[in-house]
């Protein structure tokens, strides 16, 4: 059992205290998506990640925590995802090819069932464990809209956009592009996930209605 | 008991049975809101409503069908009262005025803390139960992006507006409005909903964008 865990373990983390908090953020993780929040209980994480409950407890102090590790740890690869590859947003002229880049990017690494998953059972548990809520908002829009207002302002600075408020700018992009999709999938279920042709549809419509309003060229 | 729910139903429900199905909506709602889907039970709707089991499960043949009926009234009563004072929205001139007066009575209506914590118990309900992430979308979104649109095209034939495509710039409309407040709320609680001014702003900010794409004076 220990060896099927060890499998899944990433070799970016150091010694065994390292190794059983992966298998425990492994095992936990498909437990809260296949039970929710409230169906999955830290004896059985501890069993499937093959730990004692003692070291549950001593790596999260409680159910909660471990969620919101999870929740930090699944959004937080998922921007790192759409970041890497665009590191240098702003700095690349033509706003518009670069924008849509990142728009095409964003919908294919944030629409996945999983994500879609976690955020469901974030958004059905956001009343009752508010951190949960502020985990995904910070590794998800938080994160976007920061990373992309900044570009923004770079690229007016050199006369290539034309905006007043960065981050209100990042927001109406964000939104123009995740909005429909993400709530489609929230309400109507992972098969209301647009395929590949209709996602690149709506990153070129919304990325030419965002520039008719802060391109430079209005 | 009786005297108490029969307060509560309108006038416009006929007959005993009419009275009877509106206090169990109201039961069951207020107990769905407060304890969701799971932790409510039919047998404690019928006690708060005051009638029998069975006369719950002759109006609502289940738990599933009772909600659905629940989610369709509120998102239906919500859209209602946006649609109400606009009914002639696109038979007027004057798109912008007539945009940001929609927009500013939507967010209203819509970023109550009832109808967020609606959302969010629909939405973490619904991989289990599409049924009411399908009412929700019906009645949410959908229907307006449908009165939108058909709105848009009045305009575009006057030629106040030019838009290609009349559903394709509603939804863009509607999450440039709505997409960040709403999702917001979702993730950070009621406490997250942004007051009058700052929505009032929010609109106006939307509007601007919207018409320097789809305006007719491009």
């Amino acid at each position: 059992m220990m060896a099927n865990t060890a499998a899944r373990v990433t070799s970016d983390e150091p010694g065994r205290s390292g190794r059983k908090r992966r298998a425990i953020l492994d095992a936990a993780a498909e437990m809260f998506l296949q039970h929710g929040y409230l169906g999955t209980n830290m004896d059985e994480v501890a069993a499937r990640a093959a730990v004692s409950k003692q070291t549950v407890y001593k790596q999260f102090v409680s159910k909660e925590a471990l969620f919101v590790a999870i929740v930090g740890g699944m959004t937080g690869a998922a921007g790192d995802l759409v970041q890497s590859e665009i590191a240098d947003l702003g700095e690349r002229d033509n706003p518009e090819q670069q924008l849509l880049a990142y728009a095409k990017r964003q919908l294919v690494v944030v629409l996945t069932p999983r994500l879609m998953q976690l955020r469901r059972l974030v958004i059905g548990e956001a009343s009752r464990f508010p951190a949960l809520g502020r985990a995904l908002h910070a590794g998800g829009p938080g994160r976007a809209v920061a990373g992309l207002a900044s570009a923004l302002a770079r690229w007016t600075e050199r006369g290539q956009l034309a905006i007043d408020d960065p981050v209100a700018a990042a927001s109406h992009f964000n939104w123009l592009i995740m909005g429909e999709p993400v709530n489609r999938a929230m309400l109507l279920g992972d098969t209301a996930i647009p395929g590949p042709a209709a996602l690149r549809r709506h990153a070129a419509d919304g990325v030419r209605v965002f520039l008719a309003a802060y391109g430079s060229r209005r």
